[in-house]
């Protein structure tokens, strides 16, 4: 029997005596087995091609010297044509020091090239938005990572893009770098790791609430682990009308609130010292106690599977929410939170229900600010963006075990992109004021085209399909290393 | 009637009472405004897109996570792994901090967009490699152009390429980030401006010499302009065996010599008392002097026509050779030279027979220098790639008014990779040994894809038509402004 080259029949291709944790053990190392074979067969996963009709060698002379001099000096003249002139206006940057890849923290700077093209990648597939990786070193003259030198390094760049998308940035350098980069930037700057997966859980949330009948405003939210993604979720959730007295968030020293002076005279953890001053007034300390009654639980935390005690979950009130999405291993197994009591469980992970993932949020959201050459995301935008993912699904039908679209309903960018281009017209930081059809329209033109080509390069045999014998031998492999 | 969409009638839909001089500058301004609307309806010129297989969303594990996770851990163990599996390895930065864009001078950061993307589509098109626009700002504080800006950007980001081409940098700048680069990276660090244009003039010297029944290490050769071209070339030409006693090099101060203190004295042009040191002993300050006798003018100067003098020319050797490459009006009018006396003509332009690009040159050295993974494009390596160009043009055969490819012989790219890669590996700086006919296999099919896919794009309807009126406007426009 022989795997499908969509990979679809991969279950079944199991020993039969694997119980589901194997399963589940040998997909990983399948997929990671085939990856690094894939990508050495391929060298690499994005390649730059022409955009423009190239109908002869007379055509250099149009795109180059000579004709090229009238888009020099048109730019230097008005600067803001060059996102019409060049391929800028739909060119993002994904810039990390990959000192926190995904999983793997530090991995050194060429380390985290393949989780950066990765997210090119998905930005072209998913949203019609052009993206490069930009992997840099970001150690200063004393071997430690200094966020100034990605400051600056993104300042010096930023002509050349429509937008900036960092990530993996290790904490705190990450908050010091969104924040001055935002104000310092006439681009957007865009932080995935904290804002993309606030963004795409709070969505989750409003729509886990509407299946819960339960009010944002009303609700008792406790937020376990306090990182950018943490950190940034809770601001959204308060900006969006959640109320601050019933909102808990801990780190790994306990809850924050006003009296942690750990917090409070660490500079760098500004972001973490705002939410103790408006969360929390009770000073509750810790999750055994924050937890009674609790309405919502948001675990980014610790990989479990007992980060998450079943006890807190049972103390919970009725109709509770958990969205436990640490990866690889959600900090509480989902049946065991169901066992517990939990209405709606969400994790990180695509292989259990109810997804919480951001690669559904980032390709509509920056496609949106590109398309009305905005100079910043707002939290404004964002939050709208989570709306318009929690409408898009509500609109398709959404119950306690699909709260949320995933990123393979790939009509809900476009209606993002639309929604958040209107947002940032209405707040004033677009510099094109486009109609939301008009929005629309583009956007859904360049991502079904992105597909198209894609899928054309494959076709023509452009792009070769891989050799079976790697395919067989990722999954051989895979096996094997179960059976040791 | 119509211009053709590939502009081959051009000429002849320009008025008849035109002159020559009219219709070049029609062309000129013809060329210029469709730059301008052809870029705004393509939206610039490069795009990024996957060139790997996805067979539906399953791939997605593979290419992202979890199965990226090897990828990143893979590279953090064995960094030069991120050559074979990232898109690293055919990926090529190209920087410029746009203070001296092609004819226009300081184009402000973004204003380089359109020349630094052009570079990037010959890269692709020419030499099947993948490659990034990144104008940057190298304003320091005191908002002045900083080297070193450049420098630190240039460390940050070279583990995301497999190679670096600096691009329209101003004097003296250029020599200090070219010179400090070159030693600080790992990977090649190409200044297209200085050694491009040095190695396809010597591959042009070599053959010109050999039409003229002439050697290398006897001729006396003069160089006018002493920027980073020529200063390159004055080294190339040594180092390949030019007799320094019989080279003179020309400033706008005078000759360049060993009593020249104004530049002894200044340390950022170093390269210049290089040459001071070692060529001109004779101290000959003028270029009366310096041309009586002389076999070969290099002017790469002023625009003309009339920076080099008639009687100049009058006064060199028989069977002289001439290249006024300056742009876009060359030192003397080809012509005018002819008439006095010179035996082979070259310029910078297309338009007139010989001409001297580096665009024959760099796809395919960096193509080269990649596909070995090479650490460094030594001067031998550019000195080699020189000769695989003479070489080529000599078997396909040369006359005195064709002395050298022209980039649409697009079969030279693979056979200047071929070469210039065997001297990577004969010079210790390849990380990857492979034959000369690997590369040239792998260069050729790389590049004739690149072409092919760019093809299918238009084909397909990918890359649209541009709309016949914005040509026929462009043209109307140019005709009129030459009217006025």
């Amino acid at each position: 029997m022989k795997l499908d080259l969509s990979l679809s029949n991969l279950e079944s291709l199991f020993p039969a005596d694997f119980n589901d944790e194997q399963k589940a053990r040998a997909r990983t190392l399948f997929l990671k087995n085939l990856s690094v074979e894939g990508h050495r067969f391929y060298g690499g996963k994005m390649q730059t091609l022409p955009k423009c009709g190239i109908y002869g060698f007379n055509w250099l002379n149009v795109w180059y010297t000579p004709g090229i001099s009238k888009i020099s000096t048109t730019i230097r003249g008005d600067g803001d044509s060059s996102f019409a002139l060049s391929s800028r206006g739909n060119m993002v940057a994904v810039v990390s020091d990959s000192t926190r890849v995904l999983g793997d923290g530090d991995c050194t700077p060429p380390g985290g090239l393949g989780v950066m093209e990765g997210k090119a990648m998905l930005m072209k597939y998913l949203g019609g938005v052009d993206a490069v990786a930009l992997c840099v070193d970001s150690k200063g003259s004393d071997g430690k990572n200094d966020p100034q030198k990605i400051i600056d390094f993104v300042k010096m760049a930023q002509h050349s893009f429509g937008a900036i998308n960092l990530e993996d940035i290790s904490q705190p350098n990450c908050f010091k770098v969104l924040d001055e980069l935002r104000e310092a930037c006439d681009i957007p700057v865009w932080h995935d790791d904290a804002q993309g997966t606030a963004c795409i859980t709070l969505a989750a949330l409003i729509n886990a609430l509407k299946l819960a009948d339960k009010k944002l405003s009303e609700a008792k939210i406790v937020l376990l682990g306090a990182g950018a993604a943490n950190t940034s979720t809770a601001r959204l959730i308060l900006a969006d009308g959640g109320n601050p007295a019933k909102m808990i968030v801990f780190d790994s020293k306990g809850g924050l609130h006003s009296g942690r002076e750990d917090i409070k005279n660490d500079k760098r953890n500004y972001r973490k010292w705002e939410i103790c001053e408006k969360t929390n007034p009770g000073k509750i300390s810790t999750m055994d106690e924050a937890m009674k009654g609790a309405d919502v639980l948001i675990a980014l935390s610790t990989p479990g599977p007992d980060t998450v005690k079943r006890s807190w979950i049972h103390s919970m009130a009725p109709k509770s929410i958990v969205f436990a999405c640490a990866n690889p291993v959600p900090e509480i197994w989902p049946h065991v939170a169901k066992e517990e009591g939990a209405f709606i469980i969400a994790t990180g992970r695509g292989d259990f229900q109810n997804q919480v993932n951001n690669s559904v949020c980032f390709p509509g959201i920056l496609k949106g600010a590109l398309l009305v050459r905005a100079k910043k995301i707002t939290d404004g935008m964002a939050i709208r963006c989570a709306h318009s993912i929690a409408e898009f699904s509500q609109k398709r039908g959404i119950n306690p075990g699909d709260i949320i679209a995933s990123m393979k309903e790939t009509e809900v960018f476009a209606v993002e992109a639309a929604d958040v281009a209107q947002q940032a017209i209405e707040e004033g930081v677009a510099r094109l004021k486009l109609s939301r059809d008009e929005v629309y329209r583009r956007a859904k033109a360049d991502i079904e085209a992105s597909r198209a080509i894609a899928e054309d390069l494959i076709k023509l045999g452009h792009i070769s399909e891989p050799p079976p014998e790697i395919i067989e031998k990722a999954l051989e492999q895979a096996i094997a290393e179960i059976r040791k």
